[in-house]
């Protein structure tokens, strides 16, 4: 008899997390040590209402297309469970005869996790728990990065180099771009690329530095009248001194955090009334981490590993775990699998380095030579006439 | 002596115009009769300031990644000219010894195009001037379709698609898209592809079609309660019964239209407060059309194509007349290039056909037969498992 294993998504999927599940699913077949491969359908939900599905007999066809397949496959849910809800999840897990699980998912889920590998452990369960990193905000401890930045990354830093065109070839307007990220600049970090790629003029502001309202406007004033168009690219989750977001919607989801959104357009609104130039907003929101075609190729292959490592390790009797990647820059970009107590990851929050901040809006070299290689390497080359 | 040729754009970039630039500077270079080949630098601004790039020398290898550049590689405005301006054109064109203009834009640039044209004729100038087509929006008459819908049509289906994946894959909120088109629904139609590639539950909402928001909430709400997810795609040009739009700016743009804009908000704000629902707005803006990652090939090697065509026209003496594209679609699709008179297009605007929207959301598969080759045609494929 083989092992019965179980997966689950948790929280904001990632352009990524499905090539972490199509790894899981390959190695699993792979060992011929799996009877049953499941996944819960909607997450935690899933686990707790006994609805899982049974990815067994999937084709490998379709496997295969999960690499190129954004959001979630098998559903995901921002539920975190409570004391209350473990015992029924324990009971699920006895029910199905689980003996490997797999929590694929962010700080909270990493404590998700960690619960359940205490909880079995305490009443003698043979069951394996192992994370799998997942969150395009890379706020994630004791891992290089998190699966699911670098395409995040990527969609940034591109998206921004062709609005910043857009801007300067028909610099009527400044042009506001929001991108997601609660608390981390990460990803709104990457966005700053577009300055190199373009030779435009980018601002850039994160949520882990307060940002004066009137100095922001004034360095705009300053950047726009170079004439060659403006670019600024904003966290939804900006603060300013006070440390309340810049823009707040009052709305708090189902882990408690504050729904952060409409920065820009604050942003936008403030260059219109108190400038008096032309401005516009524009807000991706959820493209920023749905977007197939700006994936990163090493991100889509490292998210691929940490699925397929994790099965491995489980199989091999490896519990109480994340994946992690390690990664060295020099003198190339390689990467490889570690692995980091459940327990030391849940909860910590990995921020931006605010060194690496320039004058409040400028992001420096060391960001870049951390993350452009997780942004896939083949950056686009622009014709540049003007 | 050979001659000397002036290209310019007007409005708004696409994400292929910079092929169509291509395809003048290469089919220029080819000829052997192009002594010189400027640019107007950011359009009517351009000539009308003497400000002209000469691009005769630029290396061959920059001008072929023009086809991977967004925005405009020479600049653009949005100054539509007066009588009192045409005076000052012509200056710059024969101060400049021009021989053949070529203007790539939209219906304004037409009519721009088509009086230059006039005016030359009568003052018995040696000038041939040809219409290059180029709108996301699709809205020129007497052409199959334009340059740049293909492309922008692919980025509102695949992006409307990915986001329905991950409505549908944490369904906890109706995620409302906005896309671009100010009185034409080409584009937000092509984003009700997204059903057909995922099944999940779609609503679109164009400009021609007025919007009652009772009965709009009412078909949300019931959408939603099928528990699948649901991704609302509305035209940034919707309005209501009474002809106004959604959500008014109040902003007037140097054309005298009016700008739209957040009207996905509009309706994500409605659906919070009157439905009592989570909902989340999304507004990827001036991306729909400068995104190089969603370019169409076929929109791409089309575009290219009227740039070549204009150019060999103008040689062989055409003067007064737009690049239109003619197509056939059964058994395959194949497009080839022709010409129509400059005075049939200026200022004429082709609207999305009424009865290819049924029940007021939904989008005929008349529409899809029209516009899926023009869309690249290599969809994707995704793993659906739930």
């Amino acid at each position: 008899m083989g092992m019965n294993i179980l997966v689950a998504h948790g929280g904001g999927p990632t352009a990524v997390i499905n090539c972490s599940l199509q790894g899981v699913v390959e190695a699993a077949r792979r060992s011929g040590q799996v009877d049953k491969i499941y996944a819960a359908r909607f997450g935690a939900e899933g686990i707790l209402k006994d609805d899982l599905m049974d990815l067994t007999s999937v084709i490998p066809a379709v496997v295969a297309r999960l690499g190129d397949t954004p959001a979630s496959a098998i559903g995901s849910c921002r539920r975190k469970l409570t004391d209350a809800d473990y015992p029924a999840v324990l009971e699920t897990l006895k029910r199905f005869n689980i003996n490997a699980f797999f929590y694929n998912g962010g700080n909270d889920s990493m404590d998700t996790c960690h619960k359940i590998d205490e909880l079995a452990k305490r009443e003698g369960l043979d069951l394996r728990v192992i994370g799998i990193p997942k969150t395009m905000d890379n706020d994630l401890v004791l891992t290089d990065h998190c699966p699911g930045f670098g395409s995040a990354a990527r969609y940034a830093a591109l998206s921004a180099a062709e609005l910043a065109l857009d801007a300067s070839a028909l610099p009527i307007h400044v042009v506001v771009l929001e991108l997601m990220g609660r608390n981390a600049g990460w990803v709104t970090a990457a966005s700053a690329l577009a300055a190199r790629l373009t030779n435009c003029e980018v601002l850039t502001y994160l949520p882990e530095l307060p940002v004066d309202e009137d100095k922001m406007l004034a360095d705009i004033e300053r950047a726009y009248a170079k004439g060659n168009g403006l670019l600024v690219t904003v966290s939804e989750g900006v603060c300013g001194p006070d440390g309340r977001l810049l823009a707040d919607t009052g709305i708090v989801d189902g882990f408690g955090h504050t729904v952060p959104g409409g920065t820009a357009q604050h942003v936008a609104d403030a260059i219109i009334q108190k400038l008096a130039l032309k401005a516009r907003a524009e807000k991706p929101g959820l493209l920023g981490r749905a977007s197939i075609p700006y994936v990163s190729q090493v991100d889509r292959r490292e998210a691929y590993d940490v699925g397929r490592t994790a099965v491995e390790a489980a199989l091999a009797g490896k519990s109480g775990y994340m994946v992690s990647i390690e990664a060295v820059r020099t003198p190339n970009y390689q990467s490889s699998m570690g692995f980091v107590p459940l327990a030391e990851v849940a909860n910590a929050e990995k921020k931006f380095p605010q060194e690496w901040v320039e004058g409040g809006n400028k992001i420096a070299d060391a960001f870049f030579d951390y993350a452009l290689p997780l942004m896939g390497g083949d950056l686009p080359q622009y014709a540049i006439l003007r």
